[in-house]
């Protein structure tokens, strides 16, 4: 066997324990019995300390010393590198304190998960400080290992090159922007005339469209499974995505649009080029490309004009609701185009969202670099949820601080994604509406087959073979701008 | 650290990987997609191979052999014999064996969810006789270390100390009694007056029907999870544990029962001491025995005439079926002691059940001492359900030699573990009865906790601290005898 091939057999080794993990995670989300949690909890710590150690294996140096000598193929070159990168980090990840971690990060999850129905912020309190020490911990090295400052190295693992300096500029952009633009907009919102529904809608028949709508838009279910959380996600694995949403008796579109965020990430996840999922360069090219995709699906296509003439009529089929049985096009829209500032980030719509996010960037940015603790946060949170939306939070936790998994899991620097996603979303929308012909008849169609062929060549197929920002240029012949959103936004809720 | 503490951290990595692996397996029966078989298989495989990995690593038998000098507890002590024991074996079985031989197993498990609905034996044959192959040579292995013959081997890895004669001895008895008993048994049963149903009962209802009576029996349904699957199981870990059933649309008398079966293995499962449960000492204390912890509840309770006093109108309103609704406890009962020859094991009745097992027995040795192939088996099958139960199953393969997950898995030397079990059952059923003053009121009226606190005593808390001939002798103050099961078989369906 040469070094190669040593290599791929090592990293399937690694692929198995992440396997088991990934389903082991979406199952605890999804149906595991309450009293599971412990043994949970350490079987996923066991799990990711297995594959610390694996992927720490000091053999690992010497053979991709030796197979760059062995390989031609630049395809190899590329994957050997990026291994290396991976590599040097992990070697510097002491096992004990991944095994620590990671037992903290799920202790305080599952903790989170009962706390936060009760709205006991001071309960969460002392396990997220712990969290927070752990991730800063974990992240001091990986900052002296790459030569950044600590929360750089939070974005970075998220988001391979993504830096402070780079998101600080965007968001300072955008927030003029949006400082300017949402009062217009919800103003403009408010004007639109609203026909009300107040449900039941029943839940099977959700799930139902749920479904549907997935397959609609190109969803292989033969390898996905769509389930229930307490919070979206799309888990699993290529071969065998999980993905879920939450469901609510008295209305069905935040299901279903759920169902379309988690999907845009399942399309590309089943996009990737399957024979390198084992390797570092077969993965997918960071969370924020990620999130571009499924906001590509929720926002850009979802919530388009074109898309639902087709589909209203086959959606009001599925859910069988009187309510909805007189509802014109343009009725439905409006609810799909409200804008209006909001407690809930994964509730808010796509103008508002922005605000979120720097809200929760300029927090997690001072709690990493240690200008803050965790008991300051609500403080901070009121605060800036008055100023940037003028929505009232004080004393609500659950609502407020408690709403998202990420910070309890100790997913700090994941954040950003979400709204550089949006940008480059956005930035895509406008090259398929300029490079496909017809590509608004073809959504007005259901016709998906040209536009995820288009995101299969320019960035599912790509894997990270090639770096964010190469794979926009070259998709877009162009550098991401935050104008594209801009635009976008005022095309779609308001323009003067 | 101390040597028993070394011990018993290397145990707790090994137990986290069997938490993976019982999870996934319960995922990939109950809801895994389709294309996720692949890399399952695979994900299973290396699991297994890290298992045995560990489970083999060389520093244990020093561990043991000092550990022996620093503990003073007998309970310590059977724990380092029966991790000894278990350490030969494992030591002896080859990782590359371990890990070609499980994902063969895996394969023909998936191939085989495939084949038999399409009654396609000739597709099943080459895998299943390559699962054979592997079965023997892991039994070989297992055999010369501990000096038994090859089938024996087999037995012994489902029930410590389970021998073939021993078997064949309780077999034969059985046989003579059967073969005498079942005419007369069915003859009595078809002159009883029957309503027949024809449904539709609901699925849903019967679900809720399902969780009812598996919490009435005493499941502890914040740490189990019921499921649905083409075979019935009860799989999991302690603390989380996975049981399933199946349903028909036409009646709902063989999901229920799946569930009280299944219901039967978790409370054995959930009664362990879990402070053991990474030992081999803290495990159930074979299948036999776990079997009669199914057929206690299965049978000796749920076909009993007091249990369903209370039950029957519980279930009734959970059904909510027209058909149910004028349904007497006599009209009921007639078909929980219907007595017919059938093709399917799982839904045979208790009184013809054992001749499907002793089929099994004797095909299965004869397989695995290398006497027949896997291509002889469907004529003996045919040949043998014709002689034994008169039933005709030449060309069904799907209900003939294909019904069974246990030899597509590899499982060989299971089977006998259900009628032992059988017998085990109404030898603790007496031993209740007697010891337990107002045992058939507590039935009648629903309460489990004397019952299962006997039970508990007797058979759960002691795990593999006793071996099973141990148990039955502490709890009954007599050895294991087929006349129990004779007499508890005369006594429900016909006495002369």
């Amino acid at each position: 066997m040469n070094n190669w091939d040593k290599l791929d057999a090592h990293l399937l080794k690694i692929n198995s324990l992440r396997h088991a993990s990934s389903i082991l995670m979406a199952d605890e989300a999804t149906v595991m019995p309450k009293k599971g949690a412990g043994a949970r909890a350490n079987a996923l710590s066991d799990l990711a300390a297995f594959e610390h150690q694996l992927a720490g294996d000091e053999r690992i140096e010497g053979w991709i010393e030796k197979a760059y000598k062995e390989v031609k193929q630049s395809e190899q070159i590329k994957a050997l590198k990026l291994l290396e990168e991976d590599y040097k980090i992990k070697k510097g990840l002491k096992q004990e304190l991944v095994k620590k971690s990671t037992k903290a990060f799920i202790t305080c999850e599952q903790e989170w998960r009962k706390l936060r129905g009760d709205n006991n912020w001071k309960g969460l309190e002392k396990s997220l400080q712990e969290v927070l020490n752990y991730a800063r911990e974990l992240a001091s090295v990986r900052a002296s290992i790459l030569g950044l400052n600590i929360y750089d190295a939070c974005l970075d693992q998220y988001s391979r090159g993504l830096r402070e300096n780079r998101v600080d500029d965007l968001f300072a952009k955008l927030k003029s922007f949006l400082r300017d633009f949402i009062p217009k907009a919800v103003e403009h919102s408010s004007r639109r005339p609203q026909k009300k529904w107040q449900g039941p809608f029943e839940l099977e028949n959700q799930k139902k469209a749920g479904v549907h709508f997935a397959k609609y838009i190109g969803l292989d279910l033969e390898g996905a499974l769509i389930g229930e959380s307490s919070h979206p996600f799309c888990g699993g694995v290529s071969q065998d995505i999980r993905l879920t949403t939450r469901y609510r008796q008295d209305e069905f579109l935040s299901s279903l649009m759920g169902i379309m965020h988690e999907t845009g990430h399942a399309l590309y996840e089943q996009g990737l080029p399957l024979e390198w999922q084992h390797w570092p360069v077969g993965q997918a090219c960071g969370m924020a490309l990620h999130e571009s995709q499924s906001l590509f699906m929720e926002n850009c296509i979802a919530r388009s004009d074109e898309f639902w003439k087709k589909a209203l009529p086959e959606l009001k089929k599925i859910l069988k609701s009187s309510e909805l049985e007189g509802l014109s096009l343009e009725d439905f829209l409006s609810h799909l185009k409200v804008v209006r500032p909001s407690k809930i980030r994964v509730d808010a719509d796509e103008v508002t969202y922005p605000m979120h996010i720097i809200l929760r960037f300029e927090i997690e940015r001072d709690l990493v670099k240690g200008n803050i603790q965790v008991k300051d946060i609500p403080e901070l949170w009121h605060h800036k949820m008055r100023e940037y939306l003028g929505v009232e939070t004080q004393g609500d936790y659950k609502d407020g601080p408690m709403q998202d998994v990420h910070w309890v899991s100790g997913a700090f620097g994941y954040f950003p994604c979400y709204t550089l996603g949006a940008i480059k979303a956005s930035q895509f929308y406008d090259c398929i509406l300029k490079q496909i012909p017809n590509a608004r008849e073809l959504i007005e169609e259901g016709d998906f087959s040209l536009i995820n062929q288009w995101r299969a060549k320019h960035i599912w197929h790509k894997a990270s073979f090639e770096t964010p920002q190469e794979i926009v240029k070259s998709a877009c012949q162009e550098e991401l701008n935050q104008e594209y959103f801009c635009r976008y936004l005022q095309d779609r809720y308001y323009r003067e």
